[in-house]
């Protein structure tokens, strides 16, 4: 994992700019034989998209992905599938006004200093446009461990700011709303707390959880590529991701060892405060993987910052902006197990051979 | 980073298991002309090893490290840097009673099922014992980054289950106690608790916080290889790592975007939610990172499990272990802290040539 | 380098099948601030392009490049350079007689038995298209070596089947023939000789050769990152190449070590039979490396062959082919210099910081 | 591949310098279960051993080689295998007098460029002393196709100097004699040829060819993973390597098509000019790889050199070495065939199951 590839076996490169002419990825390694079409991938992209409700970016693009490359009569060959998708809502007249502008909260003095020189339309490189191609990526590793191992893959906003949503769960309802909210009863109230939000001006963070059932024992890879690491990785690479747990996370803090430990009988293991993980290797149990988003920096309300010059400035974000990334980070998250999983079962049969 | 290596300019792959002849490593891409002698890097590994008091493991290593090669009269020649310490105090038979029980919380059960076979004394690799030679690869790191950018890095011990310790700290007492508290009025509770646990058998968490000053703007590579992605993969291939936080952290989750953006004046940045790092860049503030260690399952309380034929076994395990593995943490996530900033720098002035 | 990524710190990674929408390439880790048109690109794609000539495929694509990412305002931002070439001449109906049958000296069988599935139209991924996207990564990379170290890059024509052509060289002819060959006076009889050749509907080898001057010393990773072994991986990963040289090459065979060995006196080393790397290390004189190509195999004189039934088939290949594929790889062992060269570059200023 | 570590999925790094106390490597990704001694090690590492005869080097070691982790009982664990072998021949003070200067035709000159020091004693990294853990490592790639696969890896000297040795070749005579010579009759005439040249104080180059049977169809990774691309960089990375050829190699400059292309009926394969690979993909024929090895520079004779410092002086080796590098070099061309066999197989069985 490095600059713009992610994996080892299952290679992922990403490309493009929140407003250059397109984005993409190339994703080499993916086994020959796999069914796969456009309009698959499509449907996992519409599950992201921006300008789905008033609660996220009114950025509407019509995501359509073109196969390039890897693809033949319908079923990919094992040599690199080319995805690339048009920018055709960029608005870049939004960004003159902060051309010079350093946005608080955002990559853009980070980038300035790295590069001395950067793409300041709508975040460029750093924009969360980029986590659509993870997304379409994560469509085709999705379908492939379905197919070869029956894994099912299941994101979810587990807290929007203040309101936990996964005492209760139902895992019919997830996909019925726009928050990913695995409790239906509380769509109204996520609704009204977003409203209210996006009125104040102001933005709010967000926990969104992933598991992964049927993974199968002995994938991982100690001590430095082990799965919880590189989940880890995955996860903090995603735009606006400050924390991630496996299994007990930080509530391990406070446990004491016979409470945590997950005792084993012939029925098998008897709880998962591990998340599925043990010595970096898969145990069998579902992976379980929490992480942290936090409040998007964009927001109408001024702030104090500089310009690249060094002056102070007053800085107001225009533009269009999520009040709260994570509402749409479930299928980032989902992609991102995904990739992991399936590079992890390539590299496990690699050695093992099974 | 994959398997047993970590890094990708400057690469550490560390070999050997707890009950081995010997455990080492190679760090291979290191710059010449570092003075280094084995004296200074036993400096760092003292601050690790266990039998340091009654609070931690009775397991008495010497850790006399040998430099095998890459250093030629005193400095580092820009050679693969090996480095290995005899095991002498591997007292292996303690480990025969467990030989064919899984140890629930241990990664016995996993190492089983992937490898088929696994060297059950101590833990054979999965043992807490490799990350020795993390400490001794990182003390070459840490005085690069001390020498070349006056980087400084140092962790403590935030939490022992219940006792929250640093909401006032004193950086000068940290290395003066066994917990690495930066509370010495603490201690006496931090003993007491330790005491009470130990007699009951029991063991705990931690949560161990660190952090790297003078790290310059423009370290990491968008959008795989963000310091925080690589940082929170390098402090969850740690043993007993449950949970990885950046700044904020998970706090990041209730805040709201006007609290959590670190506004910008002339002066600076006027806070550090961001933890230092923006779009995956450092940005010149402190880095600060955040892990949570489970409670070690090795306890003697007996707990249910299963033999490697299935059947029901009761464990009780022996051996000499940590209650408290996050006690030990504090050198191990300052060693993966100075390797991922040191590996981090030669990629930057690879790229931008700074 | 592996599948489909060459390069440690600059890497390109390439897609795109012979007869598929597009070609294309996404080059990672290029520093940021170089001035690039999608016109200067193209120039280097011309002098490798097909349909120049008589002597090469009649094939005619137009190669326009599309800088899909990673330039803004006509500068390099450090950020991933994606750039594609859409597919316009690929007559695929050529391939439909040949869809079951495996044609010898091709990938045809390899790719059949190692995926079970192939795009058989014009070679899918295993054809020379690929090549284009190497060029265009070279340009890049040759661009910044000559801004970056005034490194000057040249290759030409040595040897077209039984034709030596540069016993006398003169550099400024090369680029004036479609050959590639040094000396003008040759021409006629290459002409010659190639019209014969396609009377007959057979093919022939060649021999290319290329040079790298102004490289600095230093540049090199041993002991398997040498610049040697990596400039033979680059050279051998070419379409067609069979064998590669460093210097004085097979000569050394026969050669003594009074001889061979390059002595230097005050005014520097008084001869090149080490091709400018000793250790793998570049020695600051001309990086010199050699290449056989085979005679391409895509012949219309029936060929004994299989069907993949394993019924034995008469195979002739119409198509529009090169009777020499070494004419055209001129501009492609340019290119695989300058990407080696660039890499080790920043792999270099990584580890040392020079 | 890259700077000290070979291989992807099986990785194997080296280090150790000539004269310092020991040289190593670990061998990481290795596949779980397989029997393995230091004796089996040793008895490849014997074939490569100096001072077997008075046409090589006399320094003798004893190459006593230790596993020092990843088996187990016996059996490798699928953890890092890490070998190392004491220095005890090394006579440093056969270097002093080369302290300060350049030897022409060695690493000095380019390694005190590059790193601004080195350890000149007996080539320290540089020195050939390297490929004994080539040879080690190599032993147990080789242990593990022989059981999985039934390949067998056989080397052979095919030249020394003006001496072509294989004309005619008896397979069971090659281990028989310290040339490695194919032909029994031979023997003589090389040995008058290496007394004459021991006399002379001069040094020859030599080929080496070796062929790998019973490799599987499939293995190998387009385009930039290349079975021949990774062959080549393998040969190179040795000592003293300045060309390498895949089949037909560079005679396939002057072959026509109708010549080269290997037909293939019923039977199979009718000859074999691609050496086994077609498209970068093993063919399930033969893998034939020849290799240059130039003269070694180290002589008795003297030789116009500089020092450090600019001034020009005489250089005479001293020291104990091999008068042609040639003659040692077949156990390490098998060794660099066996391991990159094997991470192909690993890397095969990752992507495709099989």
């Amino acid at each position: 994992m490095s600059h713009n590839t992610f994996g080892k076996l299952l290679r992922c490169t990403t490309f493009g700019e929140s407003h250059g002419p397109a984005i993409g990825c190339v994703v080499d390694g993916f086994p020959p034989g796999l069914e796969i079409s456009p309009e698959e991938i499509k449907r996992e992209l519409e599950r992201r998209a921006t300008g789905r409700s008033r609660h996220t970016s009114q950025r509407k693009e019509a995501d359509d992905v073109q196969i390039l490359s890897g693809v033949f009569e319908g079923r990919t060959t094992g040599t690199p599938i080319a995805l690339v998708i048009e920018n055709t809502d960029a608005r870049s007249r939004d960004y003159a006004n902060i051309k010079d502008s350093i946005r608080p909260g955002h990559a853009d003095f980070t980038y300035w200093k790295k590069y001395g020189i950067r793409d300041y339309r709508g975040g460029g490189r750093s924009s969360a446009r980029e986590t659509t191609m993870r997304v379409a990526a994560g469509a085709l590793a999705r379908k492939w461990l379905q197919q070869e191992y029956a894994i099912e893959i299941q994101g979810w906003l587990a807290q929007l700011g203040p309101i936990r949503t996964d005492s209760e769960m139902d895992w019919s309802v997830i996909d019925d709303n726009v928050f990913f909210c695995p409790n239906a009863s509380l769509v109204p109230e996520l609704e009204a707390f977003m409203d209210q939000l996006r009125k104040s001006g102001d933005s709010v963070g967000a926990r969104v959880n992933v598991i992964a059932r049927n993974v199968p024992p002995g994938w991982g890879e100690p001590v430095y590529g082990k799965l919880d690491a590189e989940l880890a990785a995955a996860m903090m690479s995603i735009n606006a991701a400050k924390g991630v747990e496996i299994g007990a996370g930080f509530e391990s803090v406070t446990q004491q060892g016979t409470e945590h430990r997950d005792e084993i009988t012939a029925e098998g293991f008897q709880s998962n405060h591990a998340g599925g993980i043990l010595g970096g290797i898969s145990s069998g149990q579902d992976v379980v993987v929490s992480t942290a988003f936090k409040p998007t920096s964009s927001l109408r309300i001024p702030c104090r910052s500089v310009d690249t010059g060094g002056r102070e400035v007053e800085v107001v974000t225009k533009g269009r902006h999520d009040p709260c990334v994570g509402i749409r980070a479930t299928p980032i998250v989902e992609a991102m197990m995904a990739l992991v999983l399936m590079d992890h079962a390539l590299r496990h049969r690699g050695q093992i051979g099974a």
